[in-house]
């Protein structure tokens, strides 16, 4: 067995079934390993981009890392932005980059890049392995690693994926997350009981249904509000479940929302700052005198940390029915298309079980306050801020879930940065709804130039912020997925009802 | 004046009078500083390869930077493949990326990356501003830096682009080459003359039509075949010049040419390496026993150093008529599209003065054998390995050179990489005519795999090598593209033809 064929059994048997891969020549024996050894499935990206994407939107539904298969420097270069946002969101990630063989590295060939530098940017963990024989356990330790809600990269050089290799056993994974200590939690509870005006903040793997009723059964105990960062990794949201509140991007919004609190729990998140640093706005977004308590950090148990905090505050065992949100769905528009409109047709259409993966950037304001009520779904967004999440995320959350609808509820110009996720979709035939605001421009620009003063932009400055001539219909065509256009909310529902009732992706091009 | 303002106007007063941007909010300042300064045109790529590899190629072709502005860490990540491409072939480029205010990136907002550690893995110069009154001198800096041939990366801070400033003299750029030595001329002549099997080996700025008439002057003065490296940033090429041989691609054939010589002098190129490190084939492709002389590195004066040469050898002031190629247009072949009819079908049509940017892969190889003799064109080729330099680079040289046609030989695979170029070659109303080598398939991966012994590829292989259902002819259209389908060389004929007589881009799809 040489030491590809001994990462990829290694990697199976630790629980990678999927491989995310835009390979080249220095992972080639890797490739072939994944026919020799098999049990991993290979799906291609025809960027680096979109496997990176698919791994992170795979890793928020499955709770369990993909591999990523990579080609040197340059390769993982045009992956990082998407690792970016699966490092903001605490998802766990494999990747595994070819490097030259280490012979051949000190003649410094036309590819050669310094690749650690690069992986050390996005990863919690990496590893360029030097020896043979220690390629199991080197694949091992970085599913260990990416467990832990991370990117784990390992490079590894062409020769020593060749090279014939001893087998030995590997030593396994012990969970190294710290335990949230009885005190800790008890000040909490006491915080929270205190009669004054408080929330708690969540974040990280506590928004599936379980963490979320222990959230609403809190809430019920000691009357908190319950908070998340403005960009969660994973939420599930609907009739039924607790309505989390998002801190709002805008942090004028957001302190709006946050001045009201005398006592803030932070479980799993951080203090809320600003996304960016406007002048005369503060970069922290809590003043010193409000009470701040940290229950558990992101990497320690959010999920235990809650269920004794639920316990301390002597919480019913089953939230009442007033801690839910009830069912409502907006009232379905009509005629021609505007973001709230948009917003509104999906919020009364999506079905139950969607998992929605939402970087609609201006476009998408308004449906997350339209969600509380629909039928229960999975909404995935712009955990880094990073753009060309959404057609990857999607990729990877229909190859983790194959029997839900997924809805890639996207801007035309994040949606460009990794337009080549669209063919993926189709050659792998996943059930993804690519609906694409289409207002061509960088509307968010234009709010952010309208704060620097800036309300009639000049010439160059329109000319970066205007994105018209794009023909969605055609370029999703070209990738393979079934393309339409929509110009009405009524064009928009039978596009909608068409999209979910066939199965395979489609895209609809939304004119605003 | 603010420091987003100081720096465009030194830009441009320094040569700056392009701008490829894709900004966002921490740029702000110098997009509209762009309009207020004015002098620098702004053309927009809707991913930031995009815009690197116009960079890149408007450098190649013009000898100096254009400024490319983009995003916080992920922008630079998706530009680093093209400044990759930009490095190996020591193209000029003047990076400026918008960096949080000094004061918000201590609270790390979810954008935050390590810039520094990204940037530095492709520039040559970089620095990150600290003072706003310092930040005139800072991008004189960096354009002077990047003239030495290489990438230079200013990050500017938000604050400081909005905080007012006091202008200050410029200090202006001394010009740091390093001339070559009457001593090292001399023995370079010596070695030359030695009666020996010689070759010259050439790369970097001297395939300008001055640099390579000197060439064959030394040729015809002492004998020395012209080589280059196999991808030469910029080469101009056609009856009237001299034929300079390039280095193979595959290490057995680069060696069997290599080996015939028992003496190599090099100016402005390095000593040739295998592309990849094969097993039981050597890294470096010259033996111990062949005599290597260096007479210039790529940083110094290399067309000085040439000049010298042919004096110390006694060369003609103008080389003979057989030293240059004879006026040769390969036949022009019918039916079906293959690798070689596509390459015969462009070298028997291409007009004089075309640029052709050539990144088609496996589809290439037969190209620059048939072009030795058509009307003269500038060619520039894939540098440093990274894929999805054709599109971008096409759009950088056709930025450069407006009144020249640019044609961008592309592989299907490579040109999915960036193929957003497509849209801004629409959008500027650029005379680029794409042409798409539809095998799709990664060809040059099966042809290493045939080199692992691997002639049938099992399933998961299969998959990650094969690229059927891109229909390009709608990606094209979708982006605003006139495109057309070629099945056999007289269509493409036909093609090209109305491509090269209609103003505007066009693409031909050629179906393999």
């Amino acid at each position: 067995m040489n030491g590809a064929e001994w990462i990829m059994k290694t990697a199976r048997e630790t629980g990678i079934d999927v491989c995310f891969a835009n390979p080249g020549t220095t992972e080639l024996p890797l490739v072939v390993a994944l026919d020799t050894v098999g049990g991993v499935r290979s799906i291609l990206g025809l960027f680096e981009g979109v496997c990176t994407g698919a791994a992170d939107g795979y890793a928020r539904m499955s709770g369990k890392p993909a591999m990523v298969l990579l080609h040197l420097g340059p390769g993982l270069a045009n992956g990082i932005a998407n690792l970016h946002n699966a490092r903001r969101g605490y998802s766990p990630v494999l990747m595994v980059v070819g490097e030259h063989a280490i012979w051949h590295r000190p003649y410094d060939p036309p590819l050669a890049m310094d690749i650690e530098s690069l992986a050390r940017t996005v990863s919690g963990w990496q590893h360029t392995c030097s020896l043979s024989d220690n390629l199991g356990q080197d694949v091992a330790d970085a599913i260990f690693a990416a467990h832990l809600g991370q990117v784990s990269t390992l490079i590894v050089p062409y020769d020593l994926q060749l090279k014939q290799c001893r087998q030995s056993a590997i030593i396994p994974y012990h969970d190294r997350k710290t335990p949230v200590s009885p005190e800790v939690v008890e000040s909490a509870a006491a915080m929270l009981k205190g009669g004054h005006k408080s929330a708690l903040v969540l974040a990280g793997n506590v928004f599936r249904r379980d963490g979320l009723m222990i959230a609403a059964r809190i809430r019920q105990a000691c009357g908190c509000d319950l908070l998340t960062e403005s960009f969660p990794a994973y939420i599930e949201r609907g009739a039924g479940l607790p309505d989390i509140c998002r801190i709002p991007y805008l942090p004028e919004m957001a302190m709006d929302l946050l001045s009201k609190y005398e006592v803030l729990v932070f479980a799993g998140a951080k203090e809320p700052v600003s996304f960016f640093g406007y002048e005369g706005v503060p970069g922290a977004l809590l003043k010193e005198n409000q009470k701040k308590f940290r229950l558990a950090r992101h990497d320690q148990d959010v999920m235990k940390a809650l269920c004794c905090l639920a316990d301390a505050l002597g919480a019913p065992a089953a939230p009442s029915e007033a801690m839910l949100s009830k069912h409502n769905r907006p009232a379905m528009p009509t005629g021609g298309l505007s973001a709230d409109k948009i917003c509104s047709v999906i919020a009364a259409l999506q079905p139950e079980g969607a998992v929605v993966v939402e970087e609609a950037i201006s476009s998408g304001f308004m449906y997350y306050p339209l969600t509380a009520g629909v039928p229960q779904f999975s909404l995935l967004t712009l955990t880094g801020g990073s753009l060309g999440m959404g057609a990857p995320c999607a990729v990877g959350a229909a190859v983790a879930c194959p029997d839900r609808p997924v809805i890639d509820f996207q801007s035309d110009g994040a949606g460009m940065y990794t337009v080549q996720a669209l063919w993926t979709q189709a050659k792998e035939g996943l059930d993804v709804t690519t609906l694409v605001c289409s207002n061509r421009s960088y509307d968010i620009l234009k709010l952010e130039l309208a704060r620097l003063g800036v309300f009639s932009p000049a010439v160059n400055t329109a000319r970066l912020t205007d994105l018209g001539g794009i023909d969605w219909v055609s370029i999703g065509k070209g990738m393979g997925v079934p393309s339409a256009r929509a110009d009405t909310a009524e064009d928009l529902a039978r596009g909608l009802e068409r999209a979910f009732h066939e199965p395979g992706p489609h895209l609809i091009e939304m004119a605003m």
